[in-house]
C-alpha cells in the first residue's frame, strides 16, 4: 500500500525516538529502514540474547517485531503525537537460529487512533533469510498536550 | 485448578532451564516460584530495560509473560520433554512505571502436544501492585529423541 | 474486580444492543446475565450451528465469547457511547461437543477509549461444564456525536 | 510461496470438509478457490448475518476467516489426516459494510503437526473491496487412526 506521512519529519521522528529506547542500545539493535508505513530493525546475534539452546530469545524475537511494528506505525502519526502498543501476536515459526535477526514491519491500517500493522522476523543464517515469527499488532496514537 | 506433575523433578527440570537462559541473566530475571501449572518470575527495574519514556520496555514485558507461561507449561510436562512456544498474544493494560515486574502464569489446558496458559505482568510501585499487561499462550511440548 | 457502571441504564442499554444483532437471533444466542463488567451469554445446540463433526463451530464458539466480551465492556461504558470489537484471539482448548454452549466474560480494564477482557467459552454436557476456548479482546467506546 | 500438497485429492479433500460443515450451509458460505496453501470463501449479505447497525456481525467475520485458515492449511496436510483450529486472532479493521464478504487466508508454514496462517477478510461495496479484518491463525494436524 502507498500511505503519505503526515509530516515531512517522519523519519527524524523515529529515530529520535528509537535512539531514546535504552533497551534497543542494551541488546543492540539498529533501525535500518524507514519508510511511511514501513520499518526494519535488525539485531546482531549475541550471546547475551539466547535462551537455553543458544539460540535468539523468544522474548528478544517478540521486542523485535513490537519495535519494529511500533515504528512503522508511528511514521504515519502526526508531528505532535507519541505511539503505544495496545496489544501484538506472535507466531514462533521456526527456532531463532542464525547471525543476525532481521524485523520488518508494515502498516495493514491507520487511523485517527488506532493502527494495524503485520512485522515478520527473520533470521539470517550462512546468508540466507529464513522466517522466524509471525505477529500482528495494534497501536494507538498519543496527542501530546 | 488442580495438576498433577508427571514427574517429581518439575521444579529442578524448570529451575536448570530457566537457568540455562543467558537472556534471564542479561535482564536480571529471577525464577520466584514454581508449582504444578504455575510460575512466578520477578525483574527488578534497571535503566537497560526501558523505553523512550524510561519506563519498562514492552519486549521486556513480553519476554517475562513468554517466560512465565512457558514454565508454567513445562512444569506439568514429561521428564524427557522440553517446551516450545508455539505463539502468545500480550495486552499492554498500563505503563511499565515502578521498580519491579512480576509475572505470574496459570496453566489452562495441558495436552498430551499442547498447553494453554495465562499470564499477567504486575508492575510493582510503593509497595502496590498494579496490572500491566495480560497475555495468553500456546506452548507444545517437544519430545527429546 | 470491582467496577461502578457509569450509567444506571447499564443493564436495559446492553439488552437493547444484543436484541438488535439479528445474527443472535438467527442463532438462538440468549444474554443470561449483565453485571457491571460481566457478561454471560448461553446458545443450546443446534444442528445447523455445526462443524464437519457434528460439534459447535469454532465460528459460533468465537461468535460467543467476541459478544460476551464487547458487552462486558458496554455495561461500563457511558450512556451516549456504543462499543466496536478492535480485536480478540480465541484458543480453542477442547472440542465443542454438548447440549450448551456458556459464555463468560469479565473486564480486565476499562480505560476512557480501550478496554480489555477475557471471556471463557464452556459447554455443557450431561449437566457439566467444561472448558471449551479461552479469549482475550480489546475493545473500543465510540462516543455518539 | 509454492506448495506441494502432500496429496493430489486436496481440492476434492477440503470441499467434502466444507460440504459437511452445516454451519457454511445455514450462513450461505460458499468455497470459491482451493490452491496449495490457499483458500478462498465468499460470503453474500443477509440480514440474519447482523450486528446491531445492519452490518456483517464480527462473529461471522471471524468464522470466515478462521474457516479460510483451516482449509488453506488443510490443503496441504496428508490424505489421512483431519485439521483442527488451535487459535487464531482477528483484528477488526472497519465496519463489515457490503454485499459480500471474501475470506482469503494463505498459509506461512506448514509443519508436521503445526500450521501456521494468515488469512484477510475483504468486504466488497459497489464493485470495489476492502480490507475488513485481518488474522494470524494456528492449525493442528490430527492423524486418523
Amino acid at each position: 500500500m502507498d500511505f503519505k506521512p503526515k509530516t515531512e519529519n517522519y523519519k527524524q521522528k523515529v529515530k529520535n525516538s528509537f535512539n531514546s529506547q535504552k533497551f534497543m542500545d542494551f541488546i543492540g539493535a539498529k533501525l535500518m529502514k524507514i519508510e511511511p508505513g514501513f520499518c526494519e530493525i535488525h539485531l546482531p546475534y549475541n550471546d547475551n540474547l539466547t535462551q537455553q539452546d543458544g539460540f535468539f530469545h523468544a522474548g528478544i524475537i517478540s521486542t523485535l517485531a513490537d519495535n519494529a511494528a511500533g515504528y512503522a506505525a508511528f511514521s504515519l502519526m502526526e508531528e505532535a503525537a507519541s505511539v503505544l502498543a495496545v496489544e501484538f501476536k506472535l507466531n514462533l515459526i521456526s527456532p531463532g537460529i542464525g547471525d543476525l535477526l532481521i524485523a520488518r514491519a508494515n502498516v495493514l491500517k491507520t487511523g485517527r487512533t488506532l493502527s494495524v500493522c503485520r512485522a515478520d522476523v527473520f533470521v539470517m543464517k550462512d546468508g540466507v533469510e529464513k522466517l522466524c515469527a509471525a505477529s500482528q499488532a495494534t497501536l494507538i496514537q498519543i496527542k501530546k498536550p
